[in-house]
């Protein structure tokens, strides 16, 4: 950012750079991109960035993004209803509908437990994830939260929660291990540890 | 992308996935971004993009992005006029006026010579760095392209044009050597071999 350039120009460079992932270099370079397109594409951009300010809520039982009241999964009547996944985010189940094998319903928690960002049980969907628990009293709870700290934490937090609500419920977690197309040779010794302890008979 | 996906934020991760640098994966990170964004720090960003579509145009002497029709390198008083350094575009004017201690003007070329990217002479700013040459007699080009192969070669074609023009400018090259703060050992050969040949006496 520069007193040479247009203020525009160092405005725009400015408001990229918050962005995350996006430094002032790749910020710059952006801008000029953006520069060499003509009005045409600079309005297709700013378009599609209001376009999700209109009308985008949470689907009310699982909290993906959703564009009614209901998300399509949880519309749908395919869908075991006994099975329920837990996430962090939306992008994790368009993960799990990605990999195209998973046929139960989701919960999004909307991040996980960090007291240190004052990230407590109620910031998350965790109230509204009981509440689903009540209604199927056999259900099976699969938590997929991020392998990280914070992740794990969280896992055990919801585990005990869980209980407290539906004494009957069967809670897993995905499995921690060796991601395909890896290296024994570079794992790190956590994902090793859990790679062990997971083994099965082969 | 994924049919589960509002229509939206398909549209808007298609869109941020075209620009330079970011990928699908940080295309839907910056999507789901934005939309954990109010409306305030939205319209921050859209009119910051469109902000640039607005009254920017190019220094009609140097060709840098500027608001008026001169840059304010270009309509300063102070600057040497009769030292011209020549640069791919304007972001690398920005980089010698961080590094502030070069007090001639510029000349933006707007990119180098790319025979297979169809860009020749006629793409580039090269026609009004000759009409300046012709204004100067004597004068000092600096050729500041990037060390590339295209770079080089259009710092040869542009050489060979200058002479053509105005015999008495003088024609420099910033130097190729060891950046600050590298290893000699990491440096690639051809690195090398132009530190070695534009040595001096110490």
């Amino acid at each position: 950012v520069s007193s040479i350039l247009p203020s525009a120009v160092n405005e725009l460079i400015e408001v990229l750079s918050k962005l995350p992932g996006v430094g002032p270099k790749m910020a710059s370079r952006l801008a000029f991109y953006l520069l060499q397109k003509g009005k045409d594409d600079i309005n297709q951009i700013t378009d599609a960035i209001l376009g999700i300010t209109q009308s985008l809520r949470q689907c009310q039982k699982c909290g993906l993004i959703a564009e009614n009241d209901l998300c399509p999964i949880c519309q749908s009547q395919t869908r075991n209803e006994h099975q329920i996944c837990v996430v962090e985010d939306s992008l994790d189940v368009v993960a799990f509908e990605r990999a195209n094998s998973y046929q139960g319903v989701y919960h999004v928690l909307g991040g996980v437990l960090s007291p240190i960002d004052g990230i407590g049980p109620e910031q998350l969907r965790i109230e509204q994830l009981m509440a689903r628990l009540v209604e199927h009293q056999e259900c099976e709870i699969i938590l997929a939260l991020n392998p990280s700290l914070e992740g794990e934490a969280t896992a055990d937090y919801l585990k005990d929660e869980i209980m407290k609500v539906n004494s009957s419920a069967v809670v897993t977690q995905i499995a921690r291990g060796l991601p395909m197309g890896s290296d024994v040779e570079y794992a790190d010794p956590t994902t090793l540890v859990r790679a062990l302890e997971g083994r099965k008979e082969f």
